[in-house]
């Protein structure tokens, strides 16, 4: 089957872009020592699971109960929730124990309280790590507050909860203007987290990890020291905004969008099937320094950034582009690819992807985690 | 079953508002003689397309081939794609024409001719209706060109084609400040479509059909004449957007999701369990007039909007609520409920919804739809 074969809009998977992304990560945290366990929101795949761990991934991240029920029902045996699960889910988090190594994120003392509870009446435990805030200002605990250490160090007392280490999401490393901002986020981000741990560890708890993750940090994060984990996802895949970001070349990304023209009804526009159902609405730092829904790749095989085609605006099954060339044959049925702004919600859209090389395509890949959003 | 009862976050459908929002459509269609054909791309469920059939509508649209064949295996007889299809599809539609009364539009006298060769050749015959541009500069043809009634009567032409009429969608509504605006846009439309239709006829072709669609418009089309066919989508639901634009109360508004606050990190942060892959990175009207992915409603039973709290930030799986007020009891295991920026593209990001009636939960309702995109 051919690029050509099949329906548009279609999410293709370039799959030696994909393999060597997977490569150079690991070998990247392998050299240092430092542990890969990928975030798998930007796959939600357990078979892309499955070639990550099977080289060298400690483990994979989900978001969400319904992701790790997923991946564990698939047999993945170490599975991180970077999420405050909330004890309303106790039922299911007592059934993944069966399956899986479980382990996810407290940022409160009463929910931490709760969880010691529910393990203790169950008879049971579960790894938690306390999630730092150290700047994005999402959840976790604020690093500077007096008493963040002996919160920590309280936790660490519960029983019914095996205390693992701390946590982070430097997420505000995606506003950063410049490569030198990311590099400044990543080394403060290891700064807080080493100083938090050894306080705590001042106060008699065992520290056995600390996490940090985000793609977009992930290579600066690797300089640091005292860091055992690194949890990037979308660099499986990467997409417009890494580009932007200084995380990706154009010719990492492994993610497009087949797409048609279904329509040209002006000299200076062309209508293709992939709207925000597709592509989804998210942009890439804002407007004014990275314009667009996406980038339009005009050559199929070896496809490059058509800078003369501007999607200006998505309705949901409308990509409306203005042409700012001159010139620009495409008519009616003609197909581009389409390079989003961001990878992992455009998984999220579809059921399945398609596995390619060039023009081939090599296989369907069920996106088996897709829309578990509870 | 309670709302308590369920996972969040979930998306809820209240049911009396649902009904009243479709006999309220419709009243207001067949009173003024103009035919109601919803958009089912809001709810993209078969079963609220046989409620909208059954209380007087003529049909239903979708915008791309997959829906139609959910809704056409469903049993749904009538189904118009405002879309243009292209005759890559050429095997899928055949298909269709088996199963319902198919009709899509065409913008482009080469596709209309490719149509025409196609069904020529496998004997058969589709509607369609020729789409007009009437302001939003998407797809259609410019009904200011000078051949522009020639094209359209050249279509009527084509054998193989049945020729409808005219249709247009005034989605440029949406970006309409003030209702009057809408007024204006509406009257409009109906002008350029009617114009158009007296030239297309005095070249010798028969108009049967001028199909406007839209929901902020809808209201006003109503008092338009020479209009015979109604294609809003969003009135089922309504949402914050329709709020805004004047063509709906809160109180009319349907569908919601019930949230769950996952963290209190701060006294003026909250973090719910809805993120972007649950409401959408949609905004309403720009975040001038409108600001924030939604608004939260604070008390479940009779949801109201609670001004205190913006919604400021959506990450994929969070919320970040920014606590305007000095007063905010809420903490992590609280369940709020939230009205998102835009109905149509919640639906799509779920595999089911819960048909609610206050505070219970009646039936889960399959988005047998979603996903859909090629």
């Amino acid at each position: 089957m051919k690029l050509s074969d099949l329906r548009t809009p279609s999410v293709l998977i370039d799959k030696t872009r994909l393999e060597q992304n997977v490569d150079r990560m690991q070998a990247a945290a392998t050299a240092r020592g430092i542990g890969l366990r990928p975030h798998a929101k930007t796959h939600k795949s357990p078979d892309l699971a499955r070639v990550q761990i099977a080289r060298g991934a400690t483990g994979i991240c989900c978001a969400k109960l319904g992701e790790a029920e997923v991946f564990a029902a698939a047999g993945i045996e170490d599975i991180r929730l970077p999420y405050p699960i909330n004890p309303a889910n106790a039922d299911r988090v007592l059934k993944l124990l069966d399956l899986t190594r479980l382990s996810f994120i407290v940022d409160d003392f009463g929910v931490a309280r709760s969880w010691s509870g529910l393990m203790r009446v169950n008879q049971r435990e579960v790894d938690v790590l306390v999630k730092v805030d150290v700047g994005f200002h999402r959840c976790g605990i604020d690093p500077e507050a007096r008493d963040a250490a002996e919160m920590v160090a309280r936790v660490a007392e519960l029983p019914g909860l095996r205390f693992r280490g701390l946590l982070s999401h430097a997420g505000h490393g995606y506003g950063a203007e410049m490569e030198s901002e990311i590099a400044t986020i990543a080394a403060a981000e290891a700064r807080t987290l080493t100083r938090l741990a050894e306080e705590v560890k001042r106060l008699g708890a065992t520290v056995q990890e600390i996490s940090v993750g985000a793609t977009p940090t992930a290579r600066f994060s690797l300089k640091q020291d005292g860091i055992t984990e690194l949890r990037p996802g979308n660099y499986i895949y990467f997409d417009r905004t890494q580009v932007a970001l200084g995380a990706a070349t154009w010719d990492d990304c492994a993610l497009t969008v087949l797409a048609r023209v279904v329509s040209r009804p002006a000299a200076d526009r062309i209508i293709l099937d992939c709207g925000s159902k597709t592509l989804s609405n998210d942009q890439a730092r804002g407007f004014s320094s990275c314009p667009g829904f996406g980038v339009v790749l005009t050559d199929l095989d070896t496809p490059r950034p058509d800078t003369t085609l501007l999607i200006e605006r998505l309705s949901e099954e409308h990509a409306t582009v203005r042409v700012l060339g001159t010139e620009c044959g495409l008519k009616p049925g003609d197909l581009v690819r389409v390079l989003p702004n961001h990878a992992c919600v455009v998984s999220n859209l579809v059921d399945s992807v398609w596995l390619v090389n060039g023009d081939a395509v090599l296989d369907e890949l069920p996106v088996a985690a897709r829309g578990r959003i509870a």
